[in-house]
């Protein structure tokens, strides 16, 4: 299958649409789409909110009667079951559509080659796998809970450059810089949720959420943003319901040992039960009902217990450091309990995939397991 | 007073020159020298070793009878006196060169200021602050303990990414990669001396000196290298002369409380003795004493003891620091011991000059004060 210099360039600037989707889709897929008809561009979409039009639709809409012989360039397979909207691909045959190309077949096994079917069948000329790495990079999340079912796990780390995340006497104000928190806020509105404990909310009265007025973006059509999950390991049910995270919009899920009963009812909360042993809850088990509960990544803001449990249990699929240009001492905390190490070969290296600066901090990202699952 | 372009390609080209004796001129600072005559470079020249010719003479000799009548940059004022070579200014006088350009006067007391003087009665036209911060830049160690009366301090730390220097059973070896190995040896040879402990020495049986197999260069015209001197900290006099340390070459000094005394005679060691409370020995009379020893720079490899303590008295000009992407855990030692602070504040925040990878690892190197001592 060979591809033109030209089909590179439209299916680049769909990859580029569907990145617009990014704060909103979950749990739907990034899917970008160009309609192109004697060498222009017609018409373009990206999905932008689950319930709503998909990107082939919104490209449609702009094309009108243009879309007759054009050709669609689409970054994920048109869908081919009746939602919450109707199928992509009968859509793109009604509309004449001459031949769609296509970055990347659909895992969710009710697409998984249909939405091709369809096309084919009405004799639209189909190829699939241009830029397909980078239309994969779009969508990580989603498709680790398809083909892992798993959500793909992001550990957030902020630290001194000595590795502390607080001073003995626990004070961690501003350890990093505005723009790091700035950026951090970035990464929660990207998040479809966030894991963290009630250890953390308690200790930092803490409400996870991202603050509207700290991004330079507005994620919804309101002005507002979509506000991540928040997904609370609360084993013992320590928390109330009367903690500041519970003042705050946005869905709340807290995690128990199912040896404990929920304990009070709250209009933004649920409770998942888990099983748990010496060492806490069960972090597969957990990673297996998220993904049920169809979480396509996680953004995990912890404690050094949780951060070095998801680490030791090799669940991290992607680290990200916040590293601020100061040095706390042996006194102050760890940003990782981790078994001790009899070995230095027991601890494993690996590799930046970048190395930015955020203000005066270091914003160091690794990506450890393929964020292209295979 | 004002310099045209071609004055500042010349004397870019003697700063050039000046760095190529960084490995050898201690304690004697980096010079360079170029003649130019009639628009063309005729002589080159920098100073390579104390005892050995001057910058400005090389480039007299290469110059020839083309000198006079020619201008001579030079990225140090011209010396006054007779040391072990004879006063460069006079020579230039001799050679009847018309005019001199000086990135900057000597801090020097035996010269400060002299050397322009000669050049000026002998009614050679003088020019003196040309690329001044970019000469003084070669020399932090040089000025530093001529304006200071204290080395320029460079201290390198090595760590895993959460700030471990070794395993809590003390293993440590190659914590940090290969590149970052060998850039320390670079640093190593650029010093004029290093600082370390008996502590250390003891528990890694450390030499620390430059391998020269492990350099890319050979810094002296026999195909070795020169040795910095080893300045170790044995307050209670614990080395023996029987260690790997005293068994290589190059001069060391033992560093140790003044209430002991030394305990054996080597061909290579001097014993220094110092004042001592309960910290530890006083660090401030050691770096003026090692000043008086005319020791321009020191590049510290100690543990967390040392390190913490120059970290917390400020001596530090410069923090370089290697840090590997692994995770050790809090039960791993700490890469600094600093007091309990108590509010984030008492922890100065300071700003990186510079972000580099060394294969998989970071170079971050942070300069606190001024390298450019006013």
């Amino acid at each position: 299958m060979s591809f033109t210099e030209l089909d590179h360039q439209y299916m680049a600037r769909a990859i580029e649409l569907a990145s617009k989707g990014r704060f909103t889709t979950a749990p739907n897929p990034n899917v970008g789409s160009v309609i192109v008809r004697d060498g222009e561009i017609v018409g373009e979409g990206y999905h932008r909110q689950a319930g709503g039009p998909h990107a082939e639709v919104f490209a449609l809409r702009q094309a009108g009667h243009l879309a007759s012989g054009a050709t669609c360039y689409v970054t994920l397979e048109p869908c081919s079951h009746y939602g919450r909207t109707g199928p992509c691909a009968l859509a793109l045959v009604n509309a004449g559509v001459k031949k769609v190309i296509v970055a990347m077949l659909d895992p969710n096994p009710l697409v998984a080659g249909r939405g091709i079917q369809i096309l084919k069948d009405a004799g639209i000329e189909v190829q699939v796998g241009l830029l397909e790495q980078q239309a994969r990079g779009l969508n990580p999340g989603f498709l680790s809970r398809m083909e892992r079912q798993t959500p793909y796990i992001r550990l957030k780390l902020a630290a001194s450059l000595d590795g502390r995340i607080a001073l003995a006497n626990g004070k961690s104000q501003w350890i990093s810089s505005a723009e790091s928190r700035s950026d951090v806020q970035l990464m929660r509105a990207q998040s479809h949720a966030i894991l963290s404990t009630a250890t953390t909310v308690l200790a930092d009265n803490a409400r996870l959420t991202v603050r509207a007025e700290d991004l330079a973006i507005s994620t919804l059509d309101d002005g507002s943003v979509r506000q991540p999950i928040r997904v609370i390991l609360d084993r013992c049910l320590k928390l109330t319901g009367q903690e500041l995270l519970f003042s705050q919009n946005g869905p709340i899920v807290l995690v128990h040992d199912k040896q404990f009963s929920a304990g009070f009812e709250h209009p933004l909360v649920r409770f998942i039960a888990l099983d748990a042993d010496e060492s806490g809850l069960n972090l597969n088990q957990l990673m297996s009902v998220l993904a049920k509960e169809q979480i396509n990544d996680l953004w995990v803001e912890a404690g050094a217990v949780l951060a070095g449990a998801l680490w030791q249990a090799g669940l991290v699929d992607e680290l990200i450091v916040y590293q601020a240009p100061v040095l706390l001492g042996d006194k102050a905390k760890a940003m990782l309990q981790l078994p001790d190490y009899q070995e230095l070969c027991q601890a494993q290296h690996f590799a930046w995939t970048s190395v930015e600066t955020l203000g005066p901090d270091l914003k160091l990202t690794a990506r450890l397991k393929s964020c292209l699952p295979e």
